[in-house]
């Protein structure tokens, strides 16, 4: 399998690189092939701006969209989007390796994203607007997963911690970059405390996340609803009979990968909205030892 | 007062730039001072890397955390950050006004914030870790609002809409950036179907825009519980009798504000996780004509 690991870090001895440098290690003893795109040693250009349309729809006024659907159609890109482009179309998985700043992306990796996401290919797929959304569309058939360095304690992100849980905050990018045009994304990976991690801990992280690495075609994606099969009839609202009486981001993960417990709960009240959270292998395998 | 006004699209005919005009209008014709950056004509820079720390506290080991520390409290940052940090220190209010591209910030002001945002003012708070955050630290006392344009129709953003509700997709945002450091947040405002808006549509939004802007300084904040005010005695997790029952980004807004109607759902379930939506001006006022 062919495998892209993209990162957003500049230090070398930072945890966001040892989780590259592990996952490079067990990717390629697994014999896939693994590519890189290290953005900060690209000194990629975060910034989506006139620049990257050299070819001109409308030279008086800047669209993106109406840009993007040009240039991504007519060839007519800057080469280092066709590279990422290239890249990702030629790989089986794509892992997302970034320390958490402001509860996001780095700016950089947020540039990969708004220059790489092309009319056309990330949204848009195949000129029709919104028909291929959220499970199919031109990124379908890849798996995705975030390995996120997260600078404060694992409490902070609990289901009832005062950040908010981590699943949730990092929907914008699992769901509504990733699953949008097609992939499959697994639970992420996080490494907490990551700004004052000791060997042992880091050594305990590691551990967790080479094991996640060596199960990236195994484990079960999050399971994000697609946008047509079934659950959403007019392709923008869940149907009545779904997820009854909730609402908000949870609502789209299909309750079958909720545990025994949650079920029960759930079967407990039924009709009756219950914030309950999805639970991760993230969760349950990252450091938490380092927590105040 | 004293406005800023920082804004991230590069067209002049932009819905974002027509809210940019209007909200300067608005202000000054109520007296106040308006402060812009225009981040895409200052050409900003977005990466947030070495660069950002001319004179290192460790020349061999680059810790965004160590360097930012020192950097700011050594008064050695970068001269474009000073800037933004007078601006922001002048400020009564901010508004950031930006297109929503993949559910979040344009890269360029995503940067302006992992850059602008230093240890020891916007987080690291007096240099005690996280003693000060969430409703105090170094942004307190300034209101915060956020002036969305959105490409897709309001439906896809409600409740059970299939991208989720834009206030929970915004909350890294809204309650991870703003009110982290200090800020009293107000409710969003959007303008959806921004990419294909017709002249009654931008005239629509921008007078409902004009009435937000008015209120600038009158209008309720979202309740976002203070670290410090009683609801988190550990400083990581809600108290037990604090929104029982319930977990997630919405159970840390006090309920004080919902509807008269979710107050009744409440009511009448008392200990369950209700998992209902934080109504806000923006929902109520936005443009929806062009839903689909």
């Amino acid at each position: 399998m062919n495998i892209l690991l993209v990162h957003a870090h500049p230090e070398r001895t930072s945890v966001t690189r040892r989780l590259v440098e592990s996952a490079a290690q067990v990717l390629t003893g697994q014999g896939h092939e693994v590519v890189r795109s290290d953005l900060y040693a690209m000194r990629w250009k975060a910034v989506f701006d006139a620049a990257d349309f050299p070819v001109r729809v409308d030279p008086g006024r800047l669209s993106f969209v109406d840009e993007s659907r040009h240039a991504y159609a007519g060839g007519c890109q800057t080469a280092d989007v066709e590279d990422e482009q290239r890249k990702l179309r030629a790989a089986d998985a794509v892992i997302l390796h970034f320390p958490l700043w402001w509860f996001g992306m780095p700016a950089i990796m947020k540039g990969w994203v708004d220059r790489v996401w092309a009319y056309g290919l990330a949204y848009g797929y195949r000129g029709a607007g919104n028909t291929h959304r959220y499970g199919e569309g031109g990124f379908a058939g890849k798996r995705a997963l975030l390995a996120v360095a997260v600078g404060g304690p694992a409490i902070d992100y609990s289901p009832r911690g005062i950040n908010g849980p981590l699943e949730q905050l990092l929907f914008p990018i699992t769901h509504g970059t990733l699953f949008f045009p097609g992939m499959q994304v697994l639970p992420t990976f996080a490494v907490y405390g990551a700004a004052a991690l000791d060997a042992a801990g880091m050594a305990e992280a590691d551990a967790a996340w080479r094991g996640r690495v060596a199960r990236l075609f195994d484990d079960a994606p999050i399971a994000f609803r697609a946008q047509n099969g079934g659950d959403y009839p007019d392709r923008h609202v869940l149907a009545d009979h779904v997820a009854p009486g909730r609402s908000g981001l949870m609502a789209h993960i299909a309750e079958a990968t909720r545990s025994p417990l949650d079920a029960v709960k759930i079967a407990h009240a039924p009709g009756v909205a219950i914030d309950c959270e999805h639970r991760s292998a993230g969760d349950r395998t990252s450091h938490t030892g380092n927590r105040r």
